[in-house]
């Protein structure tokens, strides 16, 4: 999927919502005891439910890697069905992978090719050669770490050299490593206040802001200070949608979840004169 | 395992070699093209050959993840014959994973419970959160990136304040976290120099270290500056012990490379008397 292409999707439905599908067996829904392949039949229920209010979708890795073989299984069929009925939406393989250029291309590998994925999260600790195998691929986006949204992020990303934080260097270094144009960047919704420095250094480039909700970010802080030209940010929620209810009305409890947070964001759009 | 157990194999077998097992279908010896499982049994022929030199086996996840299921299918078999077969061997999961507490103990999951591999390596930019749930399980232990072995850590690990480097600050910060005596450390073999530095910082702790044979390290560099009183190394060698030979004669050449490593091994254990 292009960035353009991403781009007419967020005008048409006036909405940046990505939706993480980081699904747990034992929230989900009472009716799903009984199901033979839990995974997949709650995140084809609420991508049903939810589709026209986002954009994105982005499932989380491990929480499909801790339940073994039928978790990979239940990954590859998610990521069907949404290439198949909604391809229109962008599917971001939340892995968070980084290794050495030869492992790091059997990753790229793996989502680009086997799952057919549009965007893959990366963490930037082992470098350039860790990142650019990510970037080769056409119409297929590197996410990396810049400013995570979890406690943690204190420990590391702050370190500061001559005015210059580590999450800064980051952004400042990958902006010229090849294939630039096909990275894209976290930036947790928690560290908003970051946001128009962020925007400064890398003006154009697309955000995957996660920490709306549960993890108590402001949506409208990021899009005050995250929003660019060409919108330029996806914003995630997955609990605050996923577990909405964990009655039978589940479906709708999300939906409407996501649609609270399509229309605030229609909202922002129009402001910034983005429709 | 543990370190107790790892220390007394290291002793027994006068080695602290781990052959890392990064399987690449299309290097393989023509004897596999028709095999029905070849990432399981050309694991399978190097362990056979290669065990009574090795007191680790490192299986590289992304070399199992770009072949999907199958790919997860091996890894598992591996895992399970290197316990049945071999208990006595330390095996890590070389995942480098790392996201948020909630999802990294799912990560922890898959890897200590489905898997029940000995140790998982994990990225640290994250920070604390991130890498606490790899260090809860008794007996398994978290490896963490400090400073590794590729072109591109030149980028940010060695980004200084006030005269510390970021790999320090890793060091530094993570042997306060909840858990840190299950904590070890990756440090490339490239990076030899710094290791007289980094064991003034961790003394005690074990190091994985990758990057000896193909990618130019020294493994006597890397013994005379990281050997503490326990050992506390374990060396890798992927390629130059997989792909030693790709005839018929792979698996004796595989050994050999291995014995040669070994020898070398106990001769630096020997000097430090450590035997």
């Amino acid at each position: 999927m292009t960035q353009e292409a991403l781009y007419e999707q967020i005008r048409l439905k006036k909405s940046f919502l990505c939706i993480g599908l980081d699904i747990d067996l034992e929230k989900l829904p009472p009716q799903f005891k009984k199901s033979k392949d839990p995974l997949f039949e709650f995140a084809q229920s609420i991508i049903d439910a939810t589709h026209s209010y986002a954009v994105a979708y982005k499932p989380n890795l491990a929480f499909f890697e801790t339940y073994g073989l039928e978790g990979w299984k239940a990954f590859a069929k998610i990521t069907q069905y949404l290439k198949q009925k909604h391809p229109q939406h962008f599917i971001i393989a939340d892995a968070k992978r980084g290794d050495i250029g030869n492992t790091a291309s059997r990753y790229a590998k793996a989502f680009f090719e086997n799952y057919n994925v549009d965007a893959v999260t990366i963490a930037p600790y082992m470098g350039k050669d860790a990142v650019e195998p990510f970037l080769s691929y056409k119409d297929k986006f590197g996410i990396l770490l810049a400013l995570t949204s979890n406690p943690g992020a204190s420990d590391f990303q702050f370190t500061e050299l001559a005015g210059q934080k580590l999450y800064e260097k980051v952004l400042e270094k990958s902006k010229n490593w090849e294939g630039a144009q096909q990275l894209m960047y976290v930036v947790g919704a928690t560290k908003a206040a970051a946001l128009s420095d962020i925007r400064k250094i890398i003006p154009e480039a697309f955000l995957l802001v996660p920490g709306v909700g549960a993890q108590g970010g402001s949506l409208k802080e990021v899009a005050e200070e995250g929003l660019n030209k060409q919108c330029g940010l996806l914003v995630n929620s997955s609990r605050g949608i996923l577990y909405a209810s964990q009655g039978k009305d589940f479906a709708e409890a999300a939906a409407k979840e996501a649609q609270i947070l399509q229309e605030e964001m229609a909202y922002y759009l129009e402001q910034k004169k983005l429709l």
